[in-house]
């Protein structure tokens, strides 16, 4: 019944997530890619700081950046 | 009678652990899954911090930014 | 349908891009190259702070700095 | 004459250390386990910063967060 | 077209080139030397911070603190 | 008469030496132990900060947090 | 003519050097030893910080804290 981190991150790719990073920027966005730094890619992104949230749009997030992601809780996802 | 680190770890899947972070971020949920980073599952997880209390749902914690888990002391856990 | 990290950058290759880095200046410029570290080299840069905006042509940014990089979103791009 | 100093580490195992990490939190507490990272397990263990104590049971320290382990002088410690 | 980080800093080697580093400080220099850290050896060397500006001659400068090197736009180069 | 800054380290174990830490703590003890991450064992260790002076006994220092080591000029030291 | 940066390091073994480090602390003394984490032993030094200057003699100092390193520029070094 483990899930290893990597796994739940493969099994969320094509739902909306949201990211706290290191500056406390939170980002959302639907998850694209992933890899085994944690380095991500979002689609549709949004930023949300404690002073403005603005529509990225595409982005590639830097693994060693990343807090936590949070990842729907019913999450169903899709195999990869 | 020495205990290795991850393997605490894996012993204590699936009950519910806290987490102090770098950041002074302070995380509870149900441990689902652990890797060699320290990269870490929780389910059910809160969220608290000297300002705020929220309810997160799953998250991927990055080890990198995990100070010490603390785990229930009587912890039977199950062998993975 | 997924993504991999390294993958989107080499397909944004050439076109504009812009870049937060760790100390909250952002670049944008024209992406010429990057590498496994996210190392990245620009084109016709431009750096903005929250003091200054300033050209600064050609420029290598060490990865590490990087905290997430905003692609075009319909990106067509080039294989590599 | 020389000590290694993983190898007191493993010494003291199953006797009381105190742990300075880098954001000034100490804990103290029996050590149950180490390893190659200076990941720690701790019981029985005690949290005090400059503003609370707190008894905290069992606990994971990620090693990276580790400034210096303050072991008991005379430990005879048991060989591993 | 795509050009690797790397590449390019050798391509640019005899030139004068800008550094910004983590601290701030800015370093300005002819660049004599790269390795795959992003070690860098800088000739006749300026360094500029807010506050004062001086000058330094030879430099080696350790690739962990830069966060970008600013090379001139027409550089030609020579093969290294 | 080139030195290995690791060489230095291991000619001058059994010697008191202090160490200036990245949080500007100063430790001073005689040295046990070293290893590759410059992880050092300090015996009859005493530490200053900026507010307290106090006896630590023996330590455990993760080199990580090491700035510089101050060895004794003289060190004859003993050959490992 | 490109130079390596370790390669300038060993060139400069012998000469007296300055340093300038992470939390702005500038040491110098003669470069006795270097490797290839750009740990380097000093025998002679001085520390110089915005408060105070002191003789500490000989120090191992711990690469990873090291901003830059101004060599003397018409320095001949030896071959080692």
């Amino acid at each position: 019944m483990a899930e290893a981190p990597t796994h739940l991150l493969e099994r969320v790719l094509s739902q909306r997530v949201s990211l706290v990073l290191k500056d406390s920027r939170q980002l959302s966005g639907k998850l694209l890619g992933v890899d085994e730094h944690m380095n991500l890619v979002l689609d549709d992104a949004d930023e949300k700081t404690s002073e403005v949230t603005r529509h990225l749009g595409r982005v590639v997030v830097r693994g060693s950046n990343v807090v936590f992601l949070n990842a729907p809780q019913g999450a169903a996802g899709k195999p990869t």
